[in-house]
């Protein structure tokens, strides 16, 4: 592509390097606010600016949040030794959705994953250890995705913590294997953390 | 979407105002910023800003440019009395990469559609009609996307300068109907231009 402005060129290429937007849809986006009130485009930059500077993550579950620790963590009419593990704060609001859930959450930020260079040290792993170690945690819930990625985090998260008292168990497979769980519906999701299995269980199955 | 940061929900709201962007998406790419350095961030915010406050338009075709005429417009080797009337500037870099077209372009900055509240007036026919008016174009090559509103525009032009002394053309239907033109491929459209016929001769073929 050759652009008769280097600023708009320069907005382009930065739009087209979002996952899954390619030039062409970036020169579509940028007429398109070129088009609106220079206010929509200032609003945009700023919130984008202000997000990425000012954003907080929960000192005990990790997940997005606009103080120290989050409104769900503080919450203490849930259960507060039940942990519920997932890989990011989508998985968060689509359980929340579901009004099935009353206990914690603890966010990893992703999954185990060698090919993209992701090790457990990449992930808030250790924090959770640490919980179950303080003996503060009855239950913990495995609901990542069932790919294998997911499965190899679940695994690399009982193997530390198994010497210790806690139940292990993951969300029922309602969900197809390997389907992202921030697509299912509400129904089958809430339905598949009421009818957790105990981990073990999950193991012997597969 | 309930969401556990304010920050978060006003970044996801800008986003999801763009065309064809949703609020999952919209999540999702704000999730993937986070992920990556600052800068990247950054740079796309001042970006979108300096986009916005500092674009130009060149004061004689009124294509995007960052300067007062356009490096087209300025450019003596092309043949300054003959004007290519186009959409927008997508347009003009898909005629440019077929290196076919050695005349000037004038960009309309859409075309003539009373359901999105787009008249005349919201376009530059105004500016080409002077053109025409003070006698420096022998020729005008209609080259909107042929669609009821880039016929209706067309026409409506037509109609305004059929009493000069102003040849017509439309670019040769190469290009399927109802065809976006900068989906076209370069030797389609370089044919197109090529072999375009008086405007007269394409009201009555249809
Ligand atoms: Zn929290
Ligand atoms: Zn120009």
């Amino acid at each position: 592509m050759e652009f008769s402005s280097r600023l708009l060129e320069n907005a382009v290429n930065e739009i087209s390097q979002l996952p899954g937007i390619g030039k062409r849809t970036a020169l579509r986006l940028v007429l398109h606010l070129l088009r609106q009130p220079e206010s929509q485009t200032m609003h945009l930059a700023s919130a984008l600016q202000d997000l990425r500077t000012e954003i907080k993550h929960c000192k005990s579950c990790h997940n997005i949040s606009d103080v120290e620790i989050c409104d769900i963590c503080v919450n203490l009419n849930r259960q507060q030794d039940i942990i519920c593990v997932v890989e990011d704060i989508r998985d968060v609001m689509a359980i929340e959705s579901t009004s099935q859930y009353k206990g914690l959450y603890h966010v990893l930020g992703g999954k185990i994953s060698p090919l993209d260079g992701i090790g457990p040290h990449n992930l808030t792993i250790g924090s959770l250890v640490e919980k179950v170690q303080a003996g503060k945690v009855k239950e913990i819930i495995f609901a990542l995705s069932s790919t294998m990625e997911g499965d190899t985090t679940n695994f690399y998260i009982y193997k530390q913590i198994e010497k210790y008292e806690v139940k292990t168990s993951t969300i029922a497979r309602g969900i197809s294997v390997g389907d992202e769980l921030e697509y299912a519906d509400e129904v089958t999701l809430g339905r598949s953390i009421l009818n957790r299995v105990p981990f073990e269980n999950s193991l012997k199955s597969s």
